[in-house]
């Protein structure tokens, strides 16, 4: 409980990365998908089951935990750790993306935001130090500066405006993280790029962040609609203007695509409600591709979703009952096909991380994307 | 899984009873508990953490199954306890009584009941035959004649009628468990007592069917809300027409108490949905009683359940988090509650079986009684 954060670059192959950082909860192997666990839980599953697909860490979002249970009393209760039951490591997000896309009204001016809960309609404010302060509270590990992610399609004037208004608040951030302890804590503080779609503002949002002494830097406003190769491209813009010795935490993606594509462009962190989103709406991601267990034409395999699967569970359950579960609505199905997930891009960011180690990692992405396009082991 | 279904009475305790089923699927302690699992799953329970809560068997209903996914379905993917991932003991129940409380429309005559789905509308047929065609399809290891509880309140002629409708049907259910092959599969068949709340007519029914070649017999019509007290005089006035050297299961009973006091008057089986329905709404039963998490005076209690709880969950995680957790409509609370009350219903009936063993049923029934009247641990 008192290490240091740290990154340790472990080894190059190409763009990817093999790391390994270092929090005050224990180790994280880059390449890392992180679960999401919103309310102080990964929904469906149990903690030590998500330890148990390979997670190091989850992240949880300062909006929600804000709002219900609230910071001040997860910190009474001992911290975010201790109330989920997850002692390994704990990155949280600064809660302005949620603001903006779930608070029920807003209003943003150059020192914060105020919105309205979705939950009960009270009045909130967050600020670039009350959002850092919240995530001091709950003991995050890692945590993320306040930012404004402005909406797509914008002009480039807005897009600036707002990547321009996110670095002022990336110093604010800064700041208000050593004043409540966060060095002495061991914990790390990342800033965060935007510039949306356009790459000199991304150059500009990267080289002003790398002066400031970040522990390590997210890239924000993409994964919101965009097509993928513009994705690739902005992400291997912006990871050529980061100092090669911090983590790189590309927010809110995504596919198993998009994280083999992301990680051959530099990118070491990953975060998305994928995975366990489809969980509870019947669809399994697996070395063959997403598989929707709603179908009528698994009702009668008896084959489970993978006899290679990553977990007991991808290998021990057949088809035909994951579909009756899930068209019974019975939670069980929604926590069978979670743990699946969660369990494929556990063993799909290890099988990279060797890839990367052993200097193959181009081959490998190639058999990976190879078994997506084959399909289906079960003949249908 | 070729053993023959058999009873052994290992011990008396006034009229509590210990003794042990064997059946193709394993060994039942009992007095036993069984958790239900209507549609193939112990709602919000993985079955291997069911089995390690203790319990030797679980419920199936013939109504949600034979409606979806189907017995002919579940026959062809090779079986319930493989279809479930439960390879213990299965007990069915007949579908009579969800027909009668779940169906939109029913009709009921002397050879059967017609009704229609609450799923989609279409019309299906259950017969005393029909009924243990499917219990047989499942494969289920202690199957239920069909019967017919007449609800009450109802005239002694209604009464009357029903009980021995059901008495005729029993003989029927008999006739086909053996066309059906169920004794060389070493599978038992219950007979169901009736008969309301006239003990005249509870004799007639339980000295009918105990001369019919049954391997147990369920006493049916009670738990449909009549105060405990007659619930617990009709028991006691129907175990004693019955054969000592047989099985007793009171059906659909019920609270912990309602458990002690008919183990307390010769009940060796029992099945509820309240330990798991409980679990869904927020409830969890302790040794303190029933404390309802939902409540604000959990909020931010970092005691766990009960620090001495029958399992691992109910002694680590804080009352404050699962009160978060079902405040905010999260599966893994249901989860956990569940678990908590699954294992506290098993955790009671070893208490009960160890009890009766060394002849101090009653004394440990007070001490019991004693926990859920001086109440909760934590302070409020
Ligand atoms: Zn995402
Ligand atoms: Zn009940």
């Amino acid at each position: 409980m008192s290490e240091r954060f740290s990154f340790t670059l472990l080894a190059n192959d190409g763009a990817a990365r093999r790391g390994r950082l270092s929090t005050p909860h224990g180790l994280v192997e880059t390449p890392a998908f992180m679960p999401v666990g919103t309310q102080a839980t990964v929904k469906a599953m149990l903690p030590e089951h998500v330890r148990e697909t390979g997670a190091d860490v989850v992240l949880g979002n300062v909006y929600h935990l804000m709002l219900r249970p609230g910071a001040e009393r997860v910190d009474r209760l001992g911290g975010l750790h201790r109330f989920m039951n997850w002692p390994h490591t704990i990155l949280t997000d600064s809660g302005g993306f949620q603001v903006m896309s779930l608070a029920a009204l807003r209003k943003l001016d150059a020192d914060g935001v105020t919105f309205k809960s979705h939950i009960d309609g009270s009045m909130h404010r967050l600020t670039p130090e009350r959002s850092i302060e919240i995530q001091g509270l709950l003991g995050s590990d890692i945590q993320m500066q306040l930012d404004e992610c402005v909406r797509l399609p914008a002009s480039r004037d807005e897009i600036a405006r707002g990547m321009r208004l996110s670095l002022d608040w990336a110093e604010r951030s800064r700041t208000a993280f050593e004043g409540f302890g966060g060095p002495e804590a061991g914990r790390a503080l990342f800033g965060i790029v935007q510039g949306g779609d356009d790459l000199a503002l991304r150059e500009e949002s990267a080289t002003a962040l790398s002066a400031m002494p970040f522990e390590g830097y997210s890239i924000g406003g993409l994964a919101v609609g965009e097509p993928q190769q513009v994705m690739f491209d902005v992400t291997a813009a912006t990871t050529a203007f980061l100092p090669t010795e911090k983590p790189r935490y590309l927010m809110g993606v995504g596919t198993p695509d998009d994280l083999v594509g992301s990680v051959a462009r530099g990118v070491d962190m990953f975060d998305c409600v994928m995975p366990t989103r489809a969980g509870r709406h019947g669809v399994a991601y697996t070395r063959f591709g997403k598989l929707n267990l709603k179908n009528a034409r698994h009702a009668e395999q008896i084959a489970p979703l993978d006899p290679e699967g990553p977990t007991e569970i991808s290998r021990s359950y057949s088809r035909a009952y994951l579909h009756h579960l899930i068209r019974a609505g019975e939670m069980l199905g929604a926590t069978l096909l979670t743990w699946n997930n969660i369990a494929y891009y556990q063993a799909l960011m290890r099988r990279l991380r060797t890839a990367i180690e052993e200097g193959r990692f181009d081959d490998e992405a190639a058999v990976i994307r190879e078994g997506w396009v084959r399909g289906d082991v079960v003949s249908s």
